[in-house]
């Protein structure tokens, strides 16, 4: 047996373990999902040194590779951060079963009784960034929909997630669930993921967390429905009659609060009627923060900080301290540069024009659309989901935050006492 | 220029018209579609004429391809098909409008109003069979709302659906919404369906009304979110408390009213504690019908005319005059055959035990789950929906019968008065 061939069966008995999971898990009652997830949270304590030790490993690797300042502060593991982990879990916990609910009713003439009752998906696949701590979310978020999921985060989190796991897997255990409710893929090799994505006949629903490489791997090699989590390339758009002070205050914000989330915003448009007047004292505070500024040729006209604009960066996800700046004609070529630019996440308009918001809103096509709001509010926990998984920027099933509410699906029960139709 | 390259110029166009129409689709008020959609009914009535002399060419191709009955029969349009049609698009015309409804609210601790907003989904493609009533269903339920449709139906229709397609763009253009709101891939050619696929950049989503193949050949050509409409492999089972006339009765109806359909029973469980005495009474007025019927070994030893069944028999829809029936242990033996032949479309229980019946709707994982009524129920027109698109057999977005309501997604509207996120 070549080492290929056996990753794959390796895979396939991961599958195996999670369609048998998810069979339990989808009659498995609201106390003890909530029970195992309390158990789940308090497994992270208990465990934290462990855990601490296991990322202490992966730490020593990255720096070792050289790697970048946000990714290491993204991959760190310390008691606080387990802390909140756990706090996350709980929070899941107490959230209402997002199982069993009766979403709609049919009571039809011929006496059928039809019910529209929310169920798991079945077994969810996540492939996510070396984040570890998205191993404890994602498995709260999918066990709390009575789903199994089998995990796959970046190799460079792996014996950190390793660690989380083995915390997680012993709390199902104590609580009754299977521990194969949530697995990970036991090995960094990359071809494991191209096993994972043939797993059609196991896994019902993909989440992959990344970019448009990703997505193209997943488009080219799965035949798995896929609930995609990607690009944030999130527009803030100054409209002629938006209020300075707030427009400042929300763009600093939406810019600057965290530069490495998919909700911060990556483009700021300005109306031409208020550049001039504006963007001096909203871009003021973002060089202090020392924010980059790569501007069109009127932005650049404004400061000799403001760096020249390429196309390319109208259309660059940058995640960090850079904001491109393009001055526009009205609200008519905004809407069509987020149109052509955007990536469908989130954009905001900041106007005291409510009939001109009120257009922004209707017509811009993106899961989230604000008025007057910083763009960094794009996150299930600012809406009020408790933990989420991510933003789903495709139209189908969830769009936005998804939360354990967007991880089931329904079915129809027809209850009747013998109907035959005509 | 090659004829294939021109072939790929002139669908992308048909993708860049309809992203076109779709914007203005978005905006347009529930008024304008409901006259729309009424334009659209009283033109295919004006229309008829030149749609029957249409459609008699396809018939007439098709009889001399020496199609199948069964076939033809779908294919045929009359005066009065051509009147169902248009009452179809009334009773769309007539239902609520989908698009704008509030579906959850936020308010938050910070004063941010978040809103869940109906909208639609944009551009839909369609690819059906040589069902020309098909044509106006689905252009009247993706208007309704508020999507831009490219149809793409089977060849051996193409003459009546350009005919319906022509009635359905003049009332759209009478009506003052564009024409380009509902299209047609315009040519029989093959490799219209693979230019059709390659168009992300412009269809949202698509939905294939088809077998396995179709969706093979989606799935390795094509990175478009698909909603898929598949194969009904419906399941009836008889359980031991069954009241003998109701199974009776049912599986007959279940069977035999149409066979065509995808809510057709193609197979039969029964219980071994009851299969002597009730199978019999169930498949007397089946056999006195012209049903064929495919039987395990104790099946086959009640009765001579019971042919014996291969294992191919249990995992083939069989859309004709033929039933599978196998003797199962019990209830667990038929949730687990159901779970490995199914389709995950719609199963019925025939039983007057609740307790066994509960498990059943809780347990089988398909799209409707039945107790004691026909299988011949799954249609969006029995649940109350109006017209429908089909039944969706995955898991993702919409499941089960699909009508206006499921071919929206929607956004979230985030009001603030300056928020900004700590």
């Amino acid at each position: 047996m070549t080492s290929e061939h056996s990753l794959q069966k390796n895979i396939q008995a991961l599958g195996q373990a999670a369609r048998d999971a998810s069979h339990l898990l989808a009659q498995a009652t609201a106390a003890q999902k909530e029970a195992a997830l309390r158990a789940m949270a308090f497994a992270l304590h208990t465990h934290s040194p462990q855990i601490q030790a296991a990322n202490a490993q992966d730490v020593a690797a990255a720096v070792t590779k050289g790697l970048a300042p946000a990714f290491l502060d993204r991959l760190v593991l310390n008691e606080e951060r387990i802390e909140a982990m756990a706090k996350a879990l709980e929070t899941v916990a107490a959230q209402p079963d997002p199982v069993g609910r009766v979403l709609a009713t049919f009571q039809r003439p011929n006496g059928l009784a039809i019910q529209r009752i929310s169920v798991p998906l079945g077994v969810i696949g996540v492939i996510y960034e070396s984040r570890p701590n998205v191993t404890a979310d994602a498995a709260g978020l999918c066990l709390k929909a009575g789903n199994a999921v089998i995990l796959r985060g970046g190799s460079e989190s792996f014996h950190s997630s390793t660690a989380i796991l083995a915390a997680l897997q012993e709390a199902l255990t104590e609580t009754g669930l299977p521990a194969t409710a949530v697995q990970m893929v036991p090995t960094v090799d990359r071809a494991a993921v191209q096993a994972l994505l043939a797993l059609d006949r196991y896994i019902d629903v993909l989440i992959p967390r990344g970019g448009p490489q990703l997505l193209a791997e997943i488009s080219a090699h799965s035949r798995i429905p896929v609930l995609k989590h990607l690009a944030g390339l999130c527009h803030t758009y100054i409209h002629q009659a938006a209020d300075l002070e707030m427009a400042k205050n929300v763009v600093l914000n939406a810019k600057m609060r965290r530069t490495g989330i998919c909700g911060a915003t990556e483009v700021l448009l300005v109306d031409r009627a208020v550049y001039k007047t504006h963007l001096p004292t909203i871009l003021a505070p973002l060089f202090a923060q020392g924010c980059e500024i790569r501007g069109d040729s009127e932005t650049a006209s404004l400061d000799a900080r403001v760096k020249p604009s390429g196309e390319q960066d109208y259309d660059t996800e940058f995640l960090a301290a850079i904001l491109a700046v393009k001055v526009v004609q009205d609200v008519e070529e905004a809407l069509a540069h987020i149109a052509q630019h955007g990536t469908q996440h989130t954009e905001a308009i900041i106007t005291e024009d409510t009939a001109v918001a009120g257009r922004f809103l209707r017509e811009v096509d993106s899961a989230i659309v604000m008025h007057n709001a910083s763009t960094q509010f794009a996150d299930g926990g600012e809406f009020g989901m408790g933990a989420e998984m991510g933003i789903a920027t495709g139209k189908l099933h969830a769009r936005g935050p998804v939360g354990a509410e967007q991880l089931t699906t329904f079915k129809y029960w027809v209850q009747g006492n013998g109907q035959t139709r005509r």
